[in-house]
């Protein structure tokens, strides 16, 4: 078994409301940031686990999204990154 | 000026607490995923916004994270990636 580094990226789904991205977005435009469009706010994990090789950590990772870390009904997750650790 | 679409990610700092990692780490062994160590949870933010190039893109936003998006006492960012978009 060796150590691996999972990183995600959890984003609210394509078309679903972002509130705190538009509240991130209008607080830049007051600060004076006036070129800013749109602005999307997800969460970033880094899930340190130990697994055989890259492709069974990213497959355990997948799982755990599925059943915890993502909400399949808002949210969608992408594997950014296996390094080994 | 063309758009660009920003990635960043803030992470808590090495070596403060992090709990809502330590929250996620908990959960996912009682779930059955033993071979998990640490977890960390940050913010994943793509901003898009318009620029005259990619550096000054990535420059505007590292002031956005420096002035708003970033605790600095708590939290560091990087620029994870400009697409222009």
């Amino acid at each position: 078994m060796k150590s691996f580094r999972v990183s995600v990226h959890i984003v609210p789904r394509k078309g679903l409301l972002d509130p705190q991205g538009k509240a991130v977005a209008d607080a830049l435009h007051t600060l004076g940031f006036h070129a800013v469009g749109d602005v999307h706010v997800g969460r970033h994990l880094v899930i340190e686990t130990a697994a055989s090789d890259a492709a069974a950590a990213e497959g355990a990772v997948r799982e755990m999204c599925s059943r915890l870390l993502a909400n399949p009904v808002t949210e969608d997750f992408e594997i950014a990154g296996v390094a080994a650790s």
